[in-house]
């Protein structure tokens, strides 16, 4: 109960005070897009002559940039026209996913300016030899980013299953157990760019990671919680709760695909016995479909092109893999009341078949019929969530919360 | 994003800041247990003459005493001592429940001081019979509460079902609808106490306040996150979150007694199908014992007689409940990562027998074995944790952390 000890006279000191401010006024601009300076003090409630010092030393730390048009904006006198720099300090995610590794860097505005996606399964390989390979491919999307004068300040990966201190504890469908993925990335890395000071690596959960990119990006930051879930050959998910992932007591929240739909179902690779993946996975969609459950994004194209045309099999996949959902989706809706619930993956292309199975299910299966089937509770993700976005943003938005941490030596 | 908004040098005016303090000050004293004005101006980083004035506001306000024994405590200078007050300000909570009705009534200390419970069937009667009930046993509480020289400054109702504002919006095993429940209950006890101001009351879900309970007194304050199941007629649950309860979008999160165990099981109350409630709920549990299922209390203390007696069918009634229970929690286990799960209500006393099925089927389904069924994650509520000392001190909390905005006018 420390924390209720905080006195409203701060003690923090003045070095603290400018540190904090320096976040404010950049926050500010990227807010606003464009901002003059005297915006900016409006906004943030503290002095013109305040607000100059510190955009002064963000202009020199390379965290804004400046205009000569002039601008007359709500606080009414013109002035030079600041801008998040668009050059200078970026984050890189890679998320390291079953059947494929996709890069992406962000800068400080927030705005994609590289994306690299190769096609790759990664399931049978050691460890070592996927993460030498997506280290590689991150390279590749380095050298794209200096071209642009972009300097990733850290890597943040995206990975399946339990990720927790850099470490994969349990990816089951790559066939990992207790690898130390950021380290093996890291070092990787490092070996390829013998010349530049290694970047720190940090990793994360990929469901959580796309979780957040829907978040930020995808138009939901108004709502209060909601539940994402991403098919792919196995089905990740993440709980979001007042903006904010809800991470548990181990860092493990949201292993939705895990959750069982019948006790005495098939195996799943996680130990277990009858989980949702088994019946709403990617490879369970296919196989159910008669389609090859080896065939990747190729196959899924395929199971989406049949149900448009009305292929019956297609289609009674996809209703048995909706209702199973919708099941235990009403089970998390009871539990966590969100206000939405977000189908990422291969979900995306599939909801209008999916998608109304899955919500008869939780129209019938939530409390008091606070579900009503057609109140667009349900929805795709947009085409912003992905994880490896949601990797890169989230390095940048801890750029702009606390540039000090983050200027060139 | 406004929220990133606020300059550390804060615009609060000093009456706000002074009414901060007198909260902080309460908060120390009532945390110390016993303290000096030296020893909460050393805690709280006021000076001590900031200390000692608010300490006299708090005196005369009727929420601290002083007792003129000396106290040379951490602050060195002996002084004389500071209580919490244990007269003045309290809290009254009124559970109105299936098969009874518990008023309690908490000091300012959080010490419970007057308790009354009747145990009457609920069901069936009309809710403005059950709730003027209610509030002739709280009238009958109040009473003894003035005679402790106790005034409580609001009620809370803990009730089963989905509340929001007053309102149940729905409580299957009660049979109500749409009932404005704290408006029926405060004209109820209005009309009984027509001498005295009308009190406030409010209105919460009664396995949150259970939940809250636990987490205040069952000596669960460290925990990052744990779920609550109380076993009663229906099975409720609350989800705790870093000292919080998780409400959700329309404050009905915790619903684990409605989540599917098996699709195509018994029609429940809430309209669907094969809910936990239909095979752990207090009338399941029972039934499958042989025990009449509406024989209440007396009926749950039969069950324990006859697994403690090793009776066989009793045995596998709680056998089959746990494994049951244990297969729902798996998935909310998965979902949200805890630290524990608390079981309240019937299933404290029946712990020994359900527990450890419930313990086997989370080993098997929390992903990466991270359920050793060893670890002590499952456990069984303390006695502290019922949902009418959760709502009175929940009031209490309130008053402690904002006295001003309980003062006697």
């Amino acid at each position: 109960m420390n924390s209720d000890f905080s006195p409203l006279a701060g003690k923090a000191g003045r070095e603290s005070v400018r540190r904090h401010n320096l976040g404010l006024v950049l926050r500010a601009v990227r807010d606003e897009g464009e901002a003059t300076r005297a915006g900016v003090a409006a906004r943030v409630g503290l002095t013109r002559a305040a607000v100059s010092s510190l955009v002064e030393q963000l202009l020199a730390g390379g965290f804004l940039s400046e205009s000569g048009k002039t601008f007359s904006g709500q606080a009414g006198r013109p002035g030079t026209v600041l801008k998040v720099a668009r050059t200078g300090p970026a984050g890189i995610g890679v998320e390291v996913n079953i059947d494929y590794v996709s890069v992406c860097v962000v800068d400080l505005a927030g705005t994609d300016r590289v994306r690299l996606t190769e096609y790759v399964d990664n399931r049978g390989a050691p460890p070592a030899e996927v993460l030498a390979r997506a280290a590689r491919i991150a390279a590749r999307a380095l050298v794209s980013a200096g071209e642009q004068d972009l300097r990733p300040v850290q890597v943040r990966l995206a990975l399946p299953g339990l990720v927790s201190a850099g470490t994969v504890r349990q990816a089951p469908n790559l066939g990992w157990r207790r690898v130390a993925a950021a380290g093996l990335f890291g070092k990787a890395l490092a070996a390829l760019l013998p010349d530049r000071p290694a970047l720190p690596v940090s990793s994360e959960n990929e469901a959580n990671l796309a979780a957040l990119a829907e978040l930020w990006f995808g138009g939901l930051e108004g709502l209060r919680g909601f539940l994402y879930l991403t098919g792919e050959i196995g089905v990740g998910g993440a709980v979001v709760v007042g903006g904010e992932l809800l991470r548990g007591a181990h860092g493990f929240a949201g292993e939705i695909g895990h959750v069982v739909v019948d006790a005495d179902g098939p195996e799943c690779r996680c130990g277990s016995r009858g989980c949702l993946e088994q019946y709403a996975g990617q490879s369970a969609l296919l196989r159910a479909a008669g389609i090859d459950e080896d065939a990747g994004a190729a196959g899924v194209a395929e199971l989406e092109r049949r149900a448009a045309d009305g292929d019956e099999r297609a289609l009674a996949a996809l209703r048995e893999a909706g209702t199973m959902l919708g099941r235990v989706l009403s089970g998390a809706v009871n539990l966590l009341d969100p206000d939405a619930v977000v189908l990422g993956g291969v979900y995306r292309g599939l909801m209008p078949w999916l998608g109304p199975a899955a919500d008869r299910e939780l129209a019938s299966r939530v409390v008091s019929g606070l579900w009503s089937g057609e109140d667009g509770r349900l929805r795709a993700s947009s085409l912003a969530g992905d994880a490896a976005r949601g990797a890169a943003a989230g390095i940048v938005r801890e750029v702009v919360a606390d540039p000090v941490a983050y200027a060139e030596a």
